[in-house]
Protein backbone atom coordinates (compact mmCIF):
# COMPACT_ATOMS: atom_id res chain seq x y z
CA UNK A 1 0.00 0.00 0.00
CA UNK A 2 1.53 3.58 -0.53
CA UNK A 3 -0.21 6.60 1.38
CA UNK A 4 0.01 10.04 -0.45
CA UNK A 5 -2.31 13.45 0.06
CA UNK A 6 -4.40 14.97 -2.73
CA UNK A 7 -4.61 18.78 -3.22
CA UNK A 8 -7.42 19.16 -0.51
CA UNK A 9 -4.95 17.64 1.90
CA UNK A 10 -6.89 14.49 2.47
CA UNK A 11 -4.63 10.91 2.56
CA UNK A 12 -5.36 8.45 -0.18
CA UNK A 13 -3.87 5.16 -0.18
CA UNK A 14 -4.26 1.88 -2.46
CA UNK A 15 -1.93 -1.31 -3.49
CA UNK A 16 1.08 -0.77 -5.33
CA UNK A 17 3.22 -3.19 -7.21
CA UNK A 18 7.10 -3.98 -6.01
CA UNK A 19 9.40 -3.71 -9.24
CA UNK A 20 12.69 -3.56 -7.97
CA UNK A 21 15.00 -2.46 -4.96
CA UNK A 22 17.83 -0.84 -5.96
CA UNK A 23 20.99 0.88 -4.43
CA UNK A 24 24.19 2.48 -5.32
CA UNK A 25 27.11 0.27 -6.19
CA UNK A 26 28.94 -0.10 -2.61
CA UNK A 27 26.10 1.11 -0.78
CA UNK A 28 23.83 -1.80 0.13
CA UNK A 29 22.51 0.62 2.86
CA UNK A 30 21.11 2.92 0.61
CA UNK A 31 18.06 1.12 -0.80
CA UNK A 32 15.47 2.68 -3.03
CA UNK A 33 12.43 1.21 -3.75
CA UNK A 34 11.36 0.89 -7.50
CA UNK A 35 7.16 0.65 -8.19
CA UNK A 36 5.63 1.86 -11.58
CA UNK A 37 2.56 3.58 -12.02
CA UNK A 38 0.70 5.61 -15.43
CA UNK A 39 2.02 9.10 -15.63
CA UNK A 40 -2.13 9.86 -15.76
CA UNK A 41 -3.07 8.52 -12.47
CA UNK A 42 -4.27 10.80 -9.62
CA UNK A 43 -1.60 9.12 -7.07
CA UNK A 44 1.51 10.91 -9.67
CA UNK A 45 -0.11 14.37 -9.66
CA UNK A 46 -0.42 13.81 -5.39
CA UNK A 47 3.02 12.58 -5.40
CA UNK A 48 4.45 15.54 -7.69
CA UNK A 49 2.32 18.55 -5.79
CA UNK A 50 3.39 17.21 -2.56
CA UNK A 51 5.36 19.89 -0.05
CA UNK A 52 7.11 17.29 1.97
CA UNK A 53 7.85 15.56 -1.09
CA UNK A 54 7.38 12.37 1.39
CA UNK A 55 5.58 8.67 0.81
CA UNK A 56 4.65 6.48 3.07
CA UNK A 57 4.31 2.61 2.20
CA UNK A 58 2.58 -0.63 4.34
CA UNK A 59 3.22 -3.95 4.14
CA UNK A 60 1.83 -6.32 5.90
CA UNK A 61 2.92 -9.94 5.41
CA UNK A 62 0.20 -12.33 6.61
CA UNK A 63 2.66 -15.13 6.95
CA UNK A 64 5.18 -14.31 9.37
CA UNK A 65 2.97 -11.33 10.78
CA UNK A 66 5.56 -8.66 10.30
CA UNK A 67 4.45 -4.88 9.33
CA UNK A 68 6.53 -2.68 7.60
CA UNK A 69 5.82 0.66 7.46
CA UNK A 70 8.72 2.56 5.09
CA UNK A 71 9.01 6.52 4.92
CA UNK A 72 10.34 7.75 1.60
CA UNK A 73 10.76 10.47 -0.51
CA UNK A 74 9.58 9.99 -4.27
CA UNK A 75 11.21 10.60 -7.33
CA UNK A 76 10.02 9.84 -11.00
CA UNK A 77 11.55 8.30 -14.29
CA UNK A 78 9.36 9.36 -17.06
CA UNK A 79 9.43 8.97 -20.34
CA UNK A 80 11.57 11.83 -21.87
CA UNK A 81 9.03 13.75 -23.85
CA UNK A 82 5.92 12.99 -21.03
CA UNK A 83 5.82 16.82 -20.47
CA UNK A 84 4.69 16.11 -16.84
CA UNK A 85 7.35 18.70 -15.55
CA UNK A 86 9.00 18.18 -13.20
CA UNK A 87 8.78 18.53 -9.46
CA UNK A 88 8.88 20.96 -7.10
CA UNK A 89 12.23 21.72 -6.11
CA UNK A 90 12.88 21.10 -2.44
CA UNK A 91 16.42 21.21 -1.22
CA UNK A 92 15.71 18.66 1.63
CA UNK A 93 14.37 16.23 -0.53
CA UNK A 94 16.36 13.29 0.41
CA UNK A 95 18.17 12.32 -2.66
CA UNK A 96 21.92 10.69 -1.54
CA UNK A 97 21.18 7.17 -2.76
CA UNK A 98 19.49 8.56 -6.18
CA UNK A 99 22.78 11.10 -6.90
CA UNK A 100 25.06 7.82 -5.88
CA UNK A 101 23.49 6.00 -8.46
CA UNK A 102 23.23 8.75 -11.13
CA UNK A 103 26.80 9.91 -10.78
CA UNK A 104 28.13 6.49 -11.01
CA UNK A 105 26.39 6.50 -15.00
CA UNK A 106 22.99 4.36 -14.16
CA UNK A 107 21.18 4.49 -17.09
CA UNK A 108 17.46 5.45 -15.92
CA UNK A 109 15.84 4.94 -19.26
CA UNK A 110 16.99 2.01 -19.93
CA UNK A 111 15.83 0.52 -16.77
CA UNK A 112 12.28 2.02 -17.31
CA UNK A 113 12.10 0.15 -20.77
CA UNK A 114 13.51 -3.07 -19.10
CA UNK A 115 10.74 -2.74 -16.22
CA UNK A 116 8.31 -1.62 -18.72
CA UNK A 117 8.70 -4.67 -20.88
CA UNK A 118 9.32 -6.97 -17.85
CA UNK A 119 5.21 -7.24 -17.66
CA UNK A 120 3.21 -9.44 -19.84
CA UNK A 121 1.81 -8.59 -22.74
CA UNK A 122 -1.61 -7.79 -21.16
CA UNK A 123 -0.53 -6.06 -18.29
CA UNK A 124 1.33 -3.87 -21.21
CA UNK A 125 -2.09 -2.61 -22.22
CA UNK A 126 -3.48 -1.17 -19.44
CA UNK A 127 -1.33 1.52 -20.66
CA UNK A 128 -2.70 2.51 -23.48
CA UNK A 129 -6.30 2.30 -22.17
CA UNK A 130 -8.14 5.84 -21.06
CA UNK A 131 -6.81 7.01 -17.61
CA UNK A 132 -6.84 4.78 -14.41
CA UNK A 133 -9.55 5.82 -12.11
CA UNK A 134 -11.05 8.54 -15.30
CA UNK A 135 -15.14 7.95 -15.29
CA UNK A 136 -15.55 5.72 -18.14
CA UNK A 137 -17.31 6.60 -21.27
CA UNK A 138 -20.63 4.94 -21.36
CA UNK A 139 -20.48 4.36 -25.31
CA UNK A 140 -17.04 3.04 -25.08
CA UNK A 141 -16.35 -0.16 -26.04
CA UNK A 142 -13.48 -2.11 -24.08
CA UNK A 143 -13.43 -4.24 -27.05
CA UNK A 144 -11.82 -1.93 -29.13
CA UNK A 145 -8.81 -1.07 -26.75
CA UNK A 146 -5.35 -2.98 -27.08
CA UNK A 147 -5.91 -6.46 -25.65
CA UNK A 148 -1.99 -7.28 -25.80
CA UNK A 149 1.06 -5.28 -26.22
CA UNK A 150 4.23 -7.19 -27.60
CA UNK A 151 8.11 -7.32 -25.95
CA UNK A 152 9.81 -3.86 -27.63
CA UNK A 153 11.65 -4.48 -30.69
CA UNK A 154 9.00 -7.52 -31.56
CA UNK A 155 5.81 -5.11 -32.66
CA UNK A 156 4.97 -6.56 -36.02
CA UNK A 157 2.31 -3.95 -37.11
CA UNK A 158 1.91 -0.13 -37.08
CA UNK A 159 -0.93 -0.77 -34.96
CA UNK A 160 1.42 -2.70 -32.40
CA UNK A 161 3.87 -0.22 -33.03
CA UNK A 162 1.86 2.97 -31.99
CA UNK A 163 0.36 0.88 -29.01
CA UNK A 164 3.52 0.18 -27.69
CA UNK A 165 4.71 3.87 -27.99
CA UNK A 166 1.61 5.04 -26.17
CA UNK A 167 2.05 2.67 -23.48
CA UNK A 168 5.60 3.36 -22.89
CA UNK A 169 4.92 7.22 -22.88
CA UNK A 170 2.59 6.69 -19.88
CA UNK A 171 4.60 4.24 -18.45
CA UNK A 172 6.74 5.32 -14.96
CA UNK A 173 9.02 4.44 -12.57
CA UNK A 174 8.67 6.00 -8.89
CA UNK A 175 11.44 5.82 -6.74
CA UNK A 176 11.27 5.91 -3.04
CA UNK A 177 14.40 7.05 -1.95
CA UNK A 178 13.90 5.02 1.83
CA UNK A 179 15.01 7.08 4.64
CA UNK A 180 12.72 5.50 7.66
CA UNK A 181 11.59 2.00 8.35
CA UNK A 182 9.28 1.01 11.56
CA UNK A 183 9.28 -2.64 11.50
CA UNK A 184 6.78 -4.40 13.82
CA UNK A 185 6.38 -7.70 14.93
CA UNK A 186 3.61 -9.42 16.03
CA UNK A 187 4.42 -13.33 16.16
CA UNK A 188 6.40 -12.64 19.04
CA UNK A 189 4.98 -12.19 22.62
CA UNK A 190 5.72 -9.86 23.56
CA UNK A 191 5.30 -8.21 20.19
CA UNK A 192 8.65 -6.28 19.09
CA UNK A 193 8.78 -2.80 17.45
CA UNK A 194 11.85 -1.42 15.83
CA UNK A 195 12.75 1.88 14.58
CA UNK A 196 15.24 2.38 11.80
CA UNK A 197 15.85 6.16 10.65
CA UNK A 198 18.65 7.15 7.90
CA UNK A 199 21.19 9.82 9.37
CA UNK A 200 23.40 10.44 6.54
CA UNK A 201 24.75 7.31 5.02
CA UNK A 202 23.70 5.53 7.97
CA UNK A 203 21.08 3.96 10.30
CA UNK A 204 19.88 4.47 13.83
CA UNK A 205 18.30 2.61 15.39
CA UNK A 206 15.58 2.67 18.05
CA UNK A 207 13.21 0.01 20.27
CA UNK A 208 9.65 1.47 20.27
CA UNK A 209 6.78 -0.03 21.98
CA UNK A 210 4.89 -2.43 20.07
CA UNK B 1 -4.73 -0.15 6.56
CA UNK B 2 -5.75 3.75 7.24
CA UNK B 3 -4.27 6.84 5.93
CA UNK B 4 -3.90 9.95 8.08
CA UNK B 5 -1.74 13.25 7.44
CA UNK B 6 0.83 13.94 10.03
CA UNK B 7 1.27 17.64 11.63
CA UNK B 8 4.08 18.44 9.04
CA UNK B 9 1.35 17.28 5.58
CA UNK B 10 3.16 14.20 5.52
CA UNK B 11 1.07 10.78 4.40
CA UNK B 12 0.97 8.05 7.38
CA UNK B 13 -0.44 4.26 7.12
CA UNK B 14 -0.50 1.08 8.87
CA UNK B 15 -3.05 -1.19 9.67
CA UNK B 16 -5.87 -1.69 11.53
CA UNK B 17 -8.38 -3.80 12.89
CA UNK B 18 -11.69 -3.93 11.81
CA UNK B 19 -14.42 -3.83 15.30
CA UNK B 20 -17.80 -3.26 13.77
CA UNK B 21 -19.99 -2.16 11.35
CA UNK B 22 -22.84 -0.32 12.38
CA UNK B 23 -25.53 2.02 10.63
CA UNK B 24 -28.35 4.06 12.17
CA UNK B 25 -31.51 2.01 12.83
CA UNK B 26 -33.77 1.69 9.09
CA UNK B 27 -30.92 3.03 7.44
CA UNK B 28 -28.48 0.38 6.58
CA UNK B 29 -27.33 2.93 3.51
CA UNK B 30 -25.41 4.78 6.07
CA UNK B 31 -22.68 2.84 7.47
CA UNK B 32 -20.27 3.53 9.98
CA UNK B 33 -16.75 1.73 10.13
CA UNK B 34 -15.94 1.07 13.79
CA UNK B 35 -12.21 0.10 14.74
CA UNK B 36 -10.30 0.97 18.11
CA UNK B 37 -7.17 2.37 18.95
CA UNK B 38 -5.11 4.11 22.37
CA UNK B 39 -5.52 7.96 22.46
CA UNK B 40 -2.27 7.77 23.04
CA UNK B 41 -1.60 7.01 19.43
CA UNK B 42 0.09 9.28 16.79
CA UNK B 43 -2.97 8.99 15.00
CA UNK B 44 -5.45 9.71 16.92
CA UNK B 45 -3.26 13.42 17.14
CA UNK B 46 -3.29 13.39 13.32
CA UNK B 47 -6.72 12.50 12.73
CA UNK B 48 -8.16 15.04 15.31
CA UNK B 49 -6.02 17.66 14.01
CA UNK B 50 -6.63 16.91 10.31
CA UNK B 51 -8.19 19.96 8.58
CA UNK B 52 -10.61 17.91 6.49
CA UNK B 53 -11.30 15.22 9.33
CA UNK B 54 -11.33 12.71 6.38
CA UNK B 55 -9.06 9.05 6.26
CA UNK B 56 -8.96 6.31 3.65
CA UNK B 57 -8.52 2.78 4.51
CA UNK B 58 -7.30 0.51 2.06
CA UNK B 59 -8.66 -3.15 2.25
CA UNK B 60 -6.95 -5.99 -0.49
CA UNK B 61 -9.13 -9.12 -0.17
CA UNK B 62 -6.09 -11.94 -1.41
CA UNK B 63 -8.71 -14.61 -2.16
CA UNK B 64 -11.51 -12.72 -4.03
CA UNK B 65 -8.75 -10.28 -5.37
CA UNK B 66 -10.87 -7.01 -4.45
CA UNK B 67 -9.52 -3.80 -3.58
CA UNK B 68 -12.08 -1.43 -1.42
CA UNK B 69 -10.80 2.11 -0.82
CA UNK B 70 -13.13 3.34 1.76
CA UNK B 71 -13.01 7.88 2.25
CA UNK B 72 -14.70 8.68 5.61
CA UNK B 73 -15.55 11.33 8.16
CA UNK B 74 -13.75 10.36 11.61
CA UNK B 75 -15.51 10.66 14.83
CA UNK B 76 -14.12 9.83 18.22
CA UNK B 77 -15.65 7.75 21.17
CA UNK B 78 -13.43 8.49 23.92
CA UNK B 79 -13.83 7.63 28.07
CA UNK B 80 -15.85 10.66 29.68
CA UNK B 81 -12.55 11.61 31.17
CA UNK B 82 -10.06 11.11 28.21
CA UNK B 83 -9.19 14.85 28.16
CA UNK B 84 -8.28 14.86 24.47
CA UNK B 85 -10.55 17.54 23.64
CA UNK B 86 -12.75 18.37 21.08
CA UNK B 87 -12.07 17.58 17.25
CA UNK B 88 -11.64 20.91 15.97
CA UNK B 89 -15.06 22.16 14.52
CA UNK B 90 -16.21 21.54 10.86
CA UNK B 91 -19.15 21.93 9.98
CA UNK B 92 -18.79 20.38 6.49
CA UNK B 93 -17.51 17.36 8.43
CA UNK B 94 -20.34 14.67 7.84
CA UNK B 95 -21.97 12.83 10.10
CA UNK B 96 -25.48 12.08 8.95
CA UNK B 97 -24.96 8.35 10.20
CA UNK B 98 -23.68 9.62 13.58
CA UNK B 99 -26.30 11.72 13.81
CA UNK B 100 -29.07 9.93 13.29
CA UNK B 101 -27.67 6.55 15.33
CA UNK B 102 -27.31 9.18 18.44
CA UNK B 103 -31.13 10.79 17.71
CA UNK B 104 -32.22 7.21 18.25
CA UNK B 105 -30.77 7.42 21.68
CA UNK B 106 -27.25 5.37 20.82
CA UNK B 107 -25.19 4.52 24.18
CA UNK B 108 -21.75 5.29 22.76
CA UNK B 109 -20.06 4.75 26.12
CA UNK B 110 -21.43 1.43 26.23
CA UNK B 111 -20.51 0.46 22.76
CA UNK B 112 -17.25 1.36 23.82
CA UNK B 113 -16.91 -1.04 26.71
CA UNK B 114 -18.67 -3.32 25.21
CA UNK B 115 -15.88 -3.52 22.46
CA UNK B 116 -13.05 -3.05 24.99
CA UNK B 117 -14.61 -6.28 26.56
CA UNK B 118 -14.74 -8.11 23.75
CA UNK B 119 -10.73 -8.26 23.05
CA UNK B 120 -8.49 -10.91 24.99
CA UNK B 121 -7.51 -10.70 28.12
CA UNK B 122 -3.91 -10.44 26.80
CA UNK B 123 -5.04 -7.60 24.07
CA UNK B 124 -6.75 -5.95 26.60
CA UNK B 125 -3.49 -5.25 28.74
CA UNK B 126 -1.35 -3.72 25.92
CA UNK B 127 -3.82 -0.14 26.53
CA UNK B 128 -1.84 -0.03 29.95
CA UNK B 129 1.53 -0.83 28.95
CA UNK B 130 3.28 2.47 27.83
CA UNK B 131 2.37 4.49 24.67
CA UNK B 132 2.06 2.57 22.00
CA UNK B 133 5.13 4.12 19.02
CA UNK B 134 7.12 5.68 22.15
CA UNK B 135 11.14 5.07 22.20
CA UNK B 136 11.18 1.89 24.84
CA UNK B 137 13.11 2.94 28.37
CA UNK B 138 16.32 0.88 28.09
CA UNK B 139 15.34 0.08 31.84
CA UNK B 140 12.47 -1.00 31.63
CA UNK B 141 11.35 -4.80 32.28
CA UNK B 142 8.14 -6.06 30.07
CA UNK B 143 7.94 -8.58 32.86
CA UNK B 144 7.15 -5.24 34.92
CA UNK B 145 3.89 -4.60 32.61
CA UNK B 146 0.31 -5.98 32.83
CA UNK B 147 0.22 -8.98 31.32
CA UNK B 148 -3.65 -9.59 31.30
CA UNK B 149 -6.67 -7.68 32.10
CA UNK B 150 -10.09 -9.22 33.00
CA UNK B 151 -12.91 -8.40 31.61
CA UNK B 152 -15.23 -5.82 33.06
CA UNK B 153 -16.87 -6.62 36.21
CA UNK B 154 -14.53 -9.46 36.87
CA UNK B 155 -11.66 -8.24 38.32
CA UNK B 156 -10.64 -9.91 41.83
CA UNK B 157 -7.70 -7.86 43.06
CA UNK B 158 -7.09 -4.27 43.77
CA UNK B 159 -4.53 -3.87 40.89
CA UNK B 160 -6.58 -5.75 38.66
CA UNK B 161 -9.21 -3.32 39.22
CA UNK B 162 -6.70 0.07 38.28
CA UNK B 163 -5.06 -1.80 35.37
CA UNK B 164 -8.79 -1.93 33.90
CA UNK B 165 -9.34 1.19 34.90
CA UNK B 166 -6.21 2.97 32.48
CA UNK B 167 -6.74 0.64 30.00
CA UNK B 168 -10.75 1.30 29.39
CA UNK B 169 -9.50 4.76 30.13
CA UNK B 170 -6.73 4.80 27.03
CA UNK B 171 -9.44 2.98 24.79
CA UNK B 172 -11.08 4.87 22.02
CA UNK B 173 -13.12 3.88 19.51
CA UNK B 174 -12.99 5.24 15.99
CA UNK B 175 -16.20 6.19 13.95
CA UNK B 176 -15.70 6.28 10.16
CA UNK B 177 -18.99 7.38 8.07
CA UNK B 178 -18.42 6.46 5.12
CA UNK B 179 -19.00 8.84 1.92
CA UNK B 180 -17.03 7.21 -0.80
CA UNK B 181 -15.90 3.52 -1.51
CA UNK B 182 -13.95 2.72 -4.70
CA UNK B 183 -13.89 -1.16 -5.34
CA UNK B 184 -11.85 -2.37 -8.03
CA UNK B 185 -12.39 -6.56 -8.41
CA UNK B 186 -9.08 -7.82 -10.46
CA UNK B 187 -10.53 -11.46 -10.73
CA UNK B 188 -12.34 -10.24 -13.39
CA UNK B 189 -11.25 -10.21 -17.57
CA UNK B 190 -11.22 -6.94 -17.91
CA UNK B 191 -10.64 -5.56 -14.56
CA UNK B 192 -13.40 -3.81 -13.13
CA UNK B 193 -14.02 -0.08 -11.19
CA UNK B 194 -16.68 1.14 -9.34
CA UNK B 195 -16.84 4.46 -7.27
CA UNK B 196 -19.58 4.87 -5.40
CA UNK B 197 -20.41 8.31 -3.52
CA UNK B 198 -22.71 9.12 -0.63
CA UNK B 199 -24.45 11.86 -2.00
CA UNK B 200 -27.38 12.68 1.39
CA UNK B 201 -28.84 9.67 2.04
CA UNK B 202 -28.19 8.18 -2.11
CA UNK B 203 -25.35 6.46 -3.37
CA UNK B 204 -24.28 7.57 -7.04
CA UNK B 205 -22.77 4.98 -8.64
CA UNK B 206 -19.65 5.39 -11.23
CA UNK B 207 -17.85 2.90 -13.60
CA UNK B 208 -14.59 4.03 -13.62
CA UNK B 209 -11.12 2.74 -15.34
CA UNK B 210 -9.43 0.11 -13.78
Amino acid sequence: MIATVDNDGVPRVRSVGHRELLHPAGSPNLPIIVTSTDIRTPKIEQMRRSRTGLVELCCWMAGSKDQFRILGATHFVTAPDAGIGAQPIDVNRPSLALDKLTGQGFDWEAKRQELFDSIDEHGKAWWCKPPPGSVMDPHANPKDWPRTIPKLGEAQSEEDRCNQERALHNFALVLIEVVEVDWARVSTDPHQRTRFVRIGEEWEEQTLMP
